[in-house]
């Protein structure tokens, strides 16, 4: 019997900066140019079928006049999207074109193209590089900060990806211009989500300019994609690894995944996220830690972004309740939630733990209640 | 326009241990309960048709009577399983049977399940621990010291995956003793590898103790698996995301992984590897750097670990140089190889530089004689 030991001690940096501005394809390029990614010459620019002609062939183009290669791989927009499938179909279409280890890859568009495109670059050729361009507020909020990338599964959400840093994260507020209306109100309950857990300040912010939020206002706008960066930034640097603290990102992700996932994608993500928020402020009252008051503030706010806060007729209960099961937070088959502590906080049961367990029980009454 | 820093600096320690000896069931459960991962109570043992029922039952049982819960995820034996789909089907399997995030996997195999299953723990909830239970040769070589892990595409070998170290590597030698034969002398082709790259004296040993290494002597396997992971730890320690001195890693593996995939996988790993080391000692012959004896030197070692040393006829030459092109260490459209100087070393082209350019016609060439 002999051992030997693997000694794997080092410094590691994936510090990066993100960009919050109005049309920011030109700063993109300009970027590449003065080595953002070293010496890298070819761009696997991957989108979906909307974002495509909005924003992702005009930044190949831009790359290829600069004398770069650039092709663009595009899937069908849409959560139903975020599969395996459609990370096979990119990487096959790449490796056809002749990509290989020495590319880099532009994620340009929402949370489903940068979720995908992350998780793509961390497994092509064992890792490349990859850019985020951020064309949502969802993404903004989402996508920005954390690292976290992942493709859906018919047994969950997110259970599939890896943790992978961009090199540079661009949010262009002037596409959230193009988003349907939906959309747009949807990318806000994550922002809300924010306000909730960390700023009672963000929520009293976006109580008092929702309206020119919804109409893209410029200062508006860049307040919150830079609050949303902040509170983000302020969770994952104290634990990267999500590993307790992280935990209350998840606030309201626990119904709310499950609800999209019931819903068979009818709802869209911030759709689910914004009922499983009303559920959550449901949980806090009914644990003590929040007022009526306080619920019924956050219920109309997202009822002002013009969010839905109760669960929709054709969604089957009891199918919710065993889907709340596939929750990444469950441990040992036990439900576990994060819980609002009024508005701007949440609870910290013990040192360093941020979900704790709730009964099927009390899940099953609440949903019920909605 | 504004812009956020994201400061992500931290110290990894990826550090584990190699423990090599005869029947190590027993010292993984003990190291298990000893906190080798924490506190983790669910094993997933990820395994092929083969080894199922010679380690991996055996393994899973073991900690089911120490109260775990542990179950077998058995995929059909062989290289053409090393796919997207199989990664999918463990995932599947395992999310079917209640894993989530709180588990540990347990690679028991050859090198075919330890680079699938460390592929499948890296991207399960956005990675879980692994162990690797290396019960071959190659696995010892390939899969102890460098934490590659990936799958195959129909366009090329190795080519999805990522960098994921385990918590400890097992190398149980008495496994070797359940190896076909024909399983065992492929997986002397790394070693021979090893020897070739780094160290005449590994070289010489193999050459004068290859009757004891092919009936299993303990003295002389523990030698030649202990050689491999020092060999390959100085280089890998150096240069850990291979970006210069990891490539000699590569010799003979341009060819050698484009003969595995035309042979459609008639050939296994070590045999095509074997015919790439035979090409790589008459490219470095032709380069200048290997007199007439030592290439036959190497072609003779090879010869006595019963491996073939020419392509078969079966294999259509073009399709082998088309295949070429998939290598990962192709830049700009350009073939690149790793040269073997003398027995024991490579050439250094320019600091740092380990691998240079060939031109197809050359590549032809060496082919067309082989």
């Amino acid at each position: 019997m002999a051992t030997f030991n693997v000694e794997l001690r080092r410094v590691v940096d994936d510090s990066y900066e993100i960009e919050t501005g109005f049309c920011l394809q030109e700063k993109l390029v300009e970027d590449i140019k003065n080595s953002l990614v070293g010496n890298i010459t070819k761009f696997a620019v991957v989108t979906d079928s909307i974002v495509k002609e909005l924003y992702a062939d005009d930044i190949a183009a831009r790359l290829r006049s600069e004398g770069y290669t650039a092709d663009v791989f595009s899937f069908e927009a849409g959560e139903t999207s975020k599969t395996r499938a459609t990370k096979e179909f990119v990487e096959d279409s790449m490796l056809e074109k002749g990509y290989r280890r020495d590319c880099c890859i532009i994620a340009v568009g929402g949370g489903v193209v940068t979720d995908l495109a992350g998780f793509v670059a961390g497994t092509f050729g064992r890792g490349v590089p990859f850019i985020n361009y951020a064309t949502t507020l969802l993404a903004a909020a989402d996508a920005s900060v954390g690292g976290k990338t992942a493709v859906d599964t018919p047994l969950a959400t997110n259970l599939i990806g890896l943790f992978n840093q961009p090199r540079k994260v661009y949010i262009d507020i002037a596409a959230w211009k193009t988003l349907p209306e939906r959309q747009l109100r949807s990318g806000l309950a994550e922002t809300v989500k924010h306000a909730c857990i960390k700023s009672r300040e963000l929520f009293d912010y976006l109580d008092g300019h929702m309206d020119e939020i919804l109409r893209i206002d410029k200062t508006a706008c860049e307040h919150i994609a830079g609050e949303n960066c902040a509170i983000k930034y302020s969770v994952v640097m104290k634990d990267e690894r999500e590993s307790g603290l992280r935990e209350i990102l998840n606030l309201g992700h626990t119904v709310g995944r499950a609800i999209e996932t019931v819903s068979g994608y009818r709802l869209l993500h911030g759709e689910a996220l914004s009922i499983g928020l009303a559920a959550e402020v449901k949980l806090a009252k009914r644990l003590g830690y929040m007022t009526d008051e306080e619920c019924e503030k956050v219920v109309s706010l997202l009822g002002k972004a013009g969010l839905p806060v109760s669960i929709p007729d054709y969604i089957d209960r009891e199918q919710l309740v065993a889907k709340l099961y596939t929750d990444k937070k469950v441990k040992n088959g036990q439900l576990r939630f994060v819980v609002q502590k009024g508005i701007g906080d949440v609870v910290e049961f013990s040192e360093g733990v941020f979900a704790v367990k709730i009964s099927e029980d009390i899940a099953r009454e609440i949903i019920s209640e909605m």
